[in-house]
């Protein structure tokens, strides 16, 4: 099981392939909102995005003459970058399953650190058991995407950076997809400071989370449909379950819309990019969703690997 | 005279009112360059630009009788939107003098602060010689956007956050317009270290400082075209003339250009808006125009106020 010291360990594993990331005081996010808000730039992480803390944790502990054997995920995005770019770093070879429809440039950004890239399938179930598979052909170590206790324990660095720099958070909210960013943060705060309150934030239309807290266990759901591409897991796992369940105060649900005009407002009024799963969290103060006023919160920006294409048709 | 005493003492004066901006470690510049790179972010800046730091310590070293009368400006960008922000923070009335097609939402952002527009004239020259007249007509003090001692000190406090948080850098390059940025700077690095190069860079199409370096004294440019709007000042100043000449190493002229493939660069690689004149720094290395190889470089990034539609014909 993770548990805090983990995240501790975690730190120092990975400090030389990560970057401790700004927390950026909003000016505007805040006069919109009545609270006083602050942004985790995980969007200026190396890689882009916040994936790299978990796979650097995972991929240094494995042991190096299994490593050297090599290593496999499966992912269209950015645990897939993460993974490759570890991989490359510590000399193991990685292989990442995509989707048969995935978008040249994701493709691109893993293949540019040599990983080799096998195109399995659409969903993401199907991929994760081909990746299984061969792994266990192959004696591939595989690394999941979220599900993994080194993994939690990874993502949770961002909860240690975030009470470093902000000693007294009242409230943090993280995105959520398969829940092992919000997973490490809640544990990395919570352990810390139960008084801190978290949320979750998912999209209408991804929110696997959701359905499953109501169902009271980890549930798949059938039909996933929304434009924060890196918020489209079908299920959580168990481990990640089990943590949301206890450590984390409620989920919001944002729709695509919302999503839309918080990567805008973010652009122009912020100067900073991210991508449409990572600004969940500003859609939800946008629309009015985040309970109370005038508390110091922080808002996690999980990356910001994005298309030229959608930022166009967005601006 | 500007002096190292009187940037330390505006980085205490202005503390409150601006942010202590992110020293960001870009990895794709540095592969692309061969330098270790460090961007400083002043398009995080509360306003969006550097603007505001010569701005507040220049409105609160005025005394309160006078301030109250109104402070008046010749802007038709960030150093106006700073003037205003500013003067509506310690309650003094403040007009802004701007040309007669100035950008909407330029304007819009002014008026936001409070701040009186008054549309006058398309030079720069025109613009500055209507406000110091409407300064003294009305009693109100006018505040230079490059050439006076205190602005040039609030600007300086930039350099003293590069050399906190970078102690060792070796290059600093800077966007040059009036010279008020560059001068500060330079003067607050040289002055701690006269080892470390500081290379301006400006815009062929608005290289008045190194039009006057060649002439020897403060000349006017005639015909300036540049996408960069913040670098079209025509003539620099006599104080930033003289800092430039004595403490700058080298200017780097750039196109248009290469300024473009630059902010498309920052804003897809970095996840970072800047605005065109902030981004001719990045435009230096991307064309290969910094000398040397393997040094500790910060380039800064002035500002990142730039209309959507902009953006938009870039990608």
């Amino acid at each position: 099981m993770s548990n805090f010291k983990g995240i501790q360990k975690a730190r120092d594993r990975i400090v030389k392939y990560i970057k401790h990331t700004p927390l950026h005081h909003s000016t505007y996010f805040s006069q919109r909102s009545g609270h006083d808000i602050y942004l985790k730039l995980e969007n200026l992480q190396n890689t882009g995005a916040f994936k790299i803390r978990g796979a650097a944790n995972y991929i240094l502990q494995i042991n190096s003459s299994t490593g050297k054997k090599g290593v496999i995920t499966a992912s269209s995005g950015n645990h897939g970058k993460a993974v490759a770019f570890i991989a490359s770093h510590v000399g193991y070879p990685a292989k990442v399953v995509v989707p048969t429809d995935a978008s040249l440039s994701k493709v691109e950004a893993v293949k540019n650190y040599g990983a080799k890239i096998i195109y399995w399938g659409k969903a993401s179930k199907e991929r994760i058991e081909k990746a299984k598979k061969l792994s266990k052909e192959e004696k591939l170590t595989f690394i999941h995407s979220f599900n993994h206790p080194w993994i939690i324990e990874g993502q949770g660095t961002v909860g240690l950076e975030i009470i470093k720099d902000l000693p007294d958070v009242e409230t943090v909210l993280v995105p959520v997809g398969g829940g092992g960013l919000i997973s490490g943060i809640a544990l990395a705060i919570k352990e810390n400071n139960p008084k801190v309150k978290i949320y979750g934030v998912e999209p209408f239309g991804g929110n696997s989370m959701y359905f499953s807290l109501q169902a009271g266990k980890p549930t798949e759901l059938k039909n996933i449909n929304t434009i924060a591409d890196g918020l489209r897991s079908s299920q959580p796992g168990d481990l990640t379950f089990a943590l949301v369940k206890k450590y984390v105060d409620n989920i919001i649900l944002v729709s695509d819309a919302e999503i839309k005009i918080a990567l805008k407002t973010l652009l122009t009024k912020e100067k900073l990019l991210a991508e449409p799963s990572g600004v969940v969290t500003l859609a939800a103060f946008l629309a009015g969703k985040v309970p109370s006023k005038n508390e110091r919160v922080v808002a996690v920006i999980s990356g910001g690997n994005v298309d030229a294409e959608i930022i166009k048709r967005l601006l």
